[in-house]
């Protein structure tokens, strides 16, 4: 760490810790280098990182102030982009290390983020991608740069009419998977600075893009049962000039939960009252286990403000990595940010893709893989209600593959991470879904393998974790 | 427009036209507002535009100075990134409507950034393809996340090894196609406000990725026979924070020209001496017409502070989006970049690619490839001579499939790039290569395309029009 970032840091904590009511002018730059023993450019390029965290606010020729607290006491944390790995805090640091715990080999994948990869129709995939690589042309690599292949983007806006949307194919973008749609859009309509609505717990990588592209962050708080906190939402679109929400409506990670269709109607409109644009990560809705697909709340946009991001590496083609976005308004210029940073998705994988839509089965693979995961959520469900301690409660999803549990306030999900991964059992620990330090007591378990007498004795070895740390503290 | 970004524009056009002195005072807040009638937040974001942009600078409670102009003359232009179509000047737009131009069907694409994707041995890699996504452990979607597949890995670190460089398969992260890997590497080492240098003229990505990262860049001359100009690097490097450079060493984009290997021994050591990294792009290295791979700039790093950057869209697999960068001491960071923005590059491509490495024959396809281009060179040069007029100067490049004109001061190369396209053929304009104005009697010629009369009479129609502009002007 350079001496500037621990100087940062220091003041940071002071910041962070409430001593310093939100307004009051903080120290010169004079009074910095007097106080610490730094030279003057260590103590400029402290404010700055400060300012970058959101924390403090250059007021024009006086000096810098404690910024305000985002509503509902909600901290905000947003760390600049790219420094140093020892700097890159908290939030990126946390998940890396989870998903580095995920990558062991022979770990029960209770913290996975993935579904179990054995139910994808691999080698059918296999055949139209090689049927597909054979027949495409050449000149494929001209034309396919993006939008993208146009097969692939009249099946998926064949899907869209499946449920009732009308989305032309023009307006949709091929990404390398949802997670490059999300980031471009999220650049697409901010700037470094700018304020983003994020959900708490939400998916980090929404986190992550924040911190990277140097933008401040809002959570909203997620109810478990009900989804979103509109409330607050709305508040904060009142104090806050936020450019833009990133939120996932249907089997939210890392709740489970679904937004009604009142509530995403709600949500569309009073986006639309402030002309805040919505970037909805939807790659779960394809995993209903009730009949229909939960209508996505693009559906009820009227103004091109939702840009709807989805892909198939939940559902299909894991490694694929072919995603999309129907960007409404805003796609030309997302596929101009994808021409200018990764130029193309791979060309073969989206007419492979293309291929299987018209030629497979995708339909009835769905079929059984939603009732599979199904089934695997209630094998989970009875294994909790068997080995974990009472006083545990969770939410039982209607799709996807995550469920959500808190705990007693006994108990630390971090210290709980830590010391399964120690019996090879991996978890999602609450505190990786928010940069606030909320969650500490809550995690995430996946569903989205076969069930097996391995991992019912992972949950058990869990419960047995979890009595020695109560015991313990 | 909104009233700010016009109220910046009109200011910068005034520094710009260099009636202002450089660390001169600007207006304050107060007197902008005054003068322009606007409110005291429309002044001040203007402002910050005009910061960002790199054209004022902001003095801790003394207000806003010109900032100085970069050496040499060249004005640096860094737009701000992912504002309004409409003000995303310049660079961008233009570089856009001439790709936009060369996808028209049927065009003659003298202005392309490709090769005829004919040359590529597309069946034989659709088998391997195939091979590999049939066979291809379900895992690997968990396993192969960056830094990528391993086979691959260390088919690239072989390549690498017949040039006579031992490079980890583990400090090799694979990307979509180089221009990720690229992209990857710049945020990597720098953050918003930060200046780096960049070739002029130079590959176009290289300016779209400053502006759209919100930094500055100082463009350093490339001399069409000789390549980057060190001295004005060493005194760029002297006056300027210099974060990163991003330079092109073999077979330049769009001159052609190749550094020689005391030239890219010097350019390391003078980066190394002031710890800048060199983000080393080198796309066309395989594609020499002379016996032996131009060693690329990296060959003389002893300090781990080049990251070269290479794929396989230039050379065997246009469209898999296939890339990777050796990051030496950054690899990590790159490495967590790309997890946290598309995750992984396609994985059955990169499967298929390692699978054709191994078993296909990349060297006779090679070999094959760069005969061809050497004579396809060899014919637009003998066109060239034959219909342009006296007074162009070209290069003659040892490799790659662009060369460089220069004409006669009368013409114009976006007037001449208008007027062809009207007649079915692209050329590369020469503006598209600066932010600067320069350049603007040059154009890029590709040779990547099988000769044919339809391309020599091409090059017979731009001496046409050639001599009806120079008629006309």
């Amino acid at each position: 760490m350079t001496r500037y970032e621990r100087l940062a840091q220091i003041m940071a904590t002071e910041i962070r810790s409430g001593n310093v009511a939100a307004g009051s002018r903080m120290p010169s730059l004079r009074q910095i280098i007097a106080q610490h023993g730094v030279s003057q450019s260590t103590a400029a390029r402290a404010y700055y990182l400060l300012e970058q965290w959101g924390l403090v606010r250059a007021a024009e020729r006086s000096g810098y102030f404690v910024a305000p607290r985002p509503v509902n006491g909600k901290a905000t944390q947003a760390v600049t982009a790219d420094e140093d790995e020892a700097t890159t805090v908290d939030i990126s640091e946390l998940v890396f290390s989870v998903l580095d715990a995920a990558k062991q080999p022979g770990i029960v994948p209770l913290g996975s983020a993935f579904p179990s990869p054995t139910f994808f129709p691999l080698s059918r995939l296999a055949k139209s991608l090689g049927h597909a690589a054979r027949s495409v042309s050449p000149w494929s690599t001209v034309v396919d740069l993006p939008p993208g292949n146009e097969n692939l983007r009249r099946q998926i806006a064949l899907r869209y009419m499946r449920i009732g949307i009308s989305q032309p194919a023009d307006e949709i973008v091929v990404t390398n998977g949802a997670l490059e749609a999300l980031n471009l859009c999220l650049m697409a309509v901010t700037q470094p600075g700018d304020v983003v609505a994020v959900e708490s717990p939400g998916f980090y990588a929404a986190l992550q893009a924040v911190e990277r592209l140097g933008l401040r962050a809002v959570e909203i708080p997620v109810d478990p049962q009900t989804g979103l906190d509109l409330d607050v939402l709305a508040n904060t679109l009142r104090k806050h000039p936020v450019r833009a929400c990133w939120f996932m409506t249907n089997f939210h990670n890392p709740t489970g939960v679904t937004l009604s269709d009142a509530k995403k109607k709600a949500l569309v409109d009073l986006l639309a009252q402030h002309d805040v644009p919505l970037i909805e990560d939807d790659v779960y809705g394809e995993l209903h286990f009730s009949p229909d697909y939960p209508k996505p709340a693009m559906a009820f946009d009227r103004h091109g403000l939702v840009m709807h991001c989805s892909s198939f590496s939940k559902t299909l083609a894991p490694g694929y990595r072919v995603g999309w976005v129907s960007a409404g308004r805003f796609a030309e210029r997302v596929q101009r940010l994808k021409l200018m940073t990764t130029l193309s998705a791979s060309i073969p994988a989206q007419a492979g893709i293309a291929d299987y839509l018209e030629h497979g089965a995708y339909e009835r693979h769905l079929k059984k893989m939603r009732l599979a995961l199904r089934d695997q959520r209630d094998a989970l469900c009875a294994a909790i209600r068997r080995w974990l301690p009472a006083g545990t409660q969770w939410t039982i999803p209607d799709g996807g593959y995550f469920l959500w549990l808190r705990f007693d306030k006994a108990i630390d999900a971090m210290e709980l991470h830590r010391r399964a991964i120690g019996r090879g059992i991996s978890v999602a620990p609450g505190p990786i879904f928010s940069a606030t330090s909320a969650f500490e007591h809550c995690i995430r378990l996946n569903f989205g393998h076969p069930w097996s007498p391995r991992i019912d004795a992972a949950i058990r070895t869990l419960g047995e974790i979890l009595s020695e740390t109560v015991k313990g503290a």
